[in-house]
């Protein structure tokens, strides 16, 4: 929602309110709110049915991101991906919005409950898409600061714009890393847009083009979930909205809305607690994890790229200053008072090539905080497979002894019965 | 260590290779190793007594964070301060560093250790501080990033360069929240300056004014500790460096470092890991948050205050853009090829108006960002101080209970024994 830009924007906020307050939704979860007018909005409309809220405020427009919840809202936390797109694709807008992880800490009926919510750098393009190795940085960021955060945690649940397909990179380390659960695979009963897509063609709002070639839309927004240590959790069902909305002629939302319902069971003594070290590692996940490095090796590249053109600009432009220095030294040598050059030409270059400096000087930040960022995630997933290689190759050491001692039972069994 | 800006600063980092090698700590948190080929250098030198390292890159230059562990490294992550000084201030430097607190997650003996090491902005002028209100935000973000990352850790290290006094805001909040321990004040022997001191006034290579009117030094590096469920902890030393090195004309640092030595004690089936909502909450804690709030509120005034002004120049570079506008048109408008007004001030003067929109949109969005952070913390401040105080009421009014609990046992146990 972007006021004058974003169409009926104002009605819209006013039927998501509506809607959210007939609903009735433990938790509510949304991005894109970016004018903090509307989050207001909201929470007014809401006070009753949500007396708690949070509202996460980062980047030059904000987050976008706000909680609602039935449910006290004991702690928040706030994590800025690192990387975000370009402040001159302006168009784009990415940039600006300060792309972020919120994590809201809630009291449910005495379980301890880390809600998470994010929205992640778009895709504008998917067949020459520039943003990928941004994209597959934020979902790294994303699955270690959840799993850094969730230790105490009974439930977990992640709900979001991940701007990535269900089979891609970024969705499949994420899922694998955390353990958490897709709430659309996982649901016992389903309703809304076939295989649950939230980015439908129909839409009034998006533009056909970027859909291609998903003639009938894609699942791009997520409700995940998994339940720790106290807890078992099912997702009983899933629906989306639909496009339209009875009544009114156009729908909520560019995308459609996912509501879920969790049905969380006690567990005493019960204990799904991933073990960091003993745990055996998904095989899979070392060649997720190498993927994953190339994309961003390829990111490094083109951000190095960038940066050797942006520096070698910045040299046109002192040269071009050199010149203008030389030429203004000319007269001044040859102890003359006339110009040999037009002044305003020589005005004219000279204002040209402070600008080339001021602008290459920003590019040249902008491109080395890229390649800083692009590097420590590559170091860190670098370890990361050492890390899996290493635990891999101990399971394997340590896999015919416990198979052993498996398969020994049903033999010993007998001699200890009575 | 800035390379050509700090003096012999190669020969230092030969020096401190040296000692780290000879000193054989188990890890080893350093800050300002910004020039990554210092850090290979140190990876080389340490690369039999420290197999086990990370650099954790942030910024334009790096975060100058470095680890060097004799134990595994099992995990990584960074946090970024969202708030770090000004960019224009180059000679600071601060804003370039990209200041950010970084975890290590090591085994060591079969324990789970969290190691952070961090570098918070430079306090250049005490009685004027402009950067307190980003410092005390920076203070807040690594309390918070302390306390939701360590939840399944054995033992919490901390080590750094606060840049803030033992009895300043930030050291206060930060030890009062995450139940560090302060190994200076703890240590059972303590060897090295006076008081602590890490930033003595004898150093060669710090400015003396920026000390006073502390005539001996400072005491802003720390090491803080805490042990969890499993793990008792206390300091059973402490030591400093003393400025001059046996042999050698220069001290290793601008800083003196800080050496403990940990005692580690297993505490099966103990537990002093803090209950997230049963533990009595210190009551000095909602005053403290409170002077947090002030501070950042401080500083939010001025950041909007900024922005302000650099809205009012962004509209003068519009509005002399527009007379230039005008200027070009008259000619035009009275059919005539004859400029009525000198060509030179005509370019220097649309050279000027855009210089003035490119500077003050750049402005406006760095200063954008601030208000944005600071009014996040804020939020989270207020968050935090109704959390806090809901907490003290609803022990306040469970403590005649409890107390009534406690004063009836003895007179029960006569009763129950035979």
């Amino acid at each position: 929602g972007i006021h004058y830009l974003s169409q009926h924007c104002s009605e819209r906020y006013e039927m998501i309110g509506q809607l959210l307050k007939e609903e009735e939704h433990d938790l509510v979860l949304l991005q894109e709110v970016w004018s903090e007018s509307d989050y207001l909005f909201l929470k007014k409309t809401l006070a009753h049915s949500h007396p708690y809220t949070h509202y996460f405020k980062s980047g030059v427009i904000g987050s976008g991101l706000a909680v609602f919840s039935k449910h006290k809202i004991l702690d928040t936390f706030l994590y800025r991906y690192s990387i975000n797109g370009y402040p001159y694709m302006a168009h784009h807008g990415d940039w600006f919005g300060g792309k972020a992880v919120g994590m809201v800490i809630l009291d449910i009926c005495d379980l301890t409950v880390h809600a998470y919510v994010t929205h992640l750098h778009a895709e504008y393009c998917r067949e020459k898409d520039a943003y990928l190795p941004h994209r597959v940085v934020q979902a790294w960021e994303l699955l270690h600061f959840i799993r850094h955060t969730s230790g105490g945690a009974d439930l977990v649940i992640l709900g979001g714009d991940l701007n990535m397909h269900p089979r891609d990179l970024g969705t499949r380390l994420l899922l694998a890393y955390t353990g958490l659960r897709d709430s659309y695979t996982e649901a016992e009963r389903f309703e809304g847009c076939e295989e649950g897509i939230t980015l439908i063609a129909e839409n009034p709002f998006i533009n056909k083009k970027e859909l291609e070639p998903f003639e009938n839309g894609i699942r791009i927004d997520y409700i995940l979930f998994k339940g720790l240590s106290r807890v078992s959790v099912k997702c009983e069902s899933l629906s989306t909205t639909t496009g339209s909305v009875p009544g009114k002629p156009f729908p909520y939302s560019d995308h459609e809305a996912l509501s879920g319902v969790l049905l969380l069971r006690s567990e005493e003594g019960g204990g799904d607690r991933p073990q960091r070290c003993s745990a055996e590692p998904d095989p899979g996940l070392v060649d997720m994890v190498n993927e994953a490095r190339t994309e961003v090796k390829v990111g490094l590249h083109s951000a190095e790229r960038m940066r050797g053109t942006v520096a070698r600009m910045g040299m046109m432009g002192l040269a071009l200053l050199l010149v203008e220095l030389v030429i203004a030294l000319v007269p001044w040598l040859a102890h003359s008072t006339e110009h040999a050059f037009p002044r305003a030409s020589f005005y004219l270059l000279g204002a040209l090539s402070f600008a080339t400096l001021l602008l290459t000087a920003l590019l040249y930040i902008l491109y080395s905080t890229q390649v800083k960022t692009l590097q420590g995630a590559e170091d860190q997933m670098r370890l990361a497979v050492t890390g899996l290689q290493e635990r891999l190759q101990k399971h394997s050491q340590t896999q015919p002894v416990e198979q052993g001692r498996v398969q020994g039972e049903p033999t010993s069994t007998p001699a200890n019965s009575p």
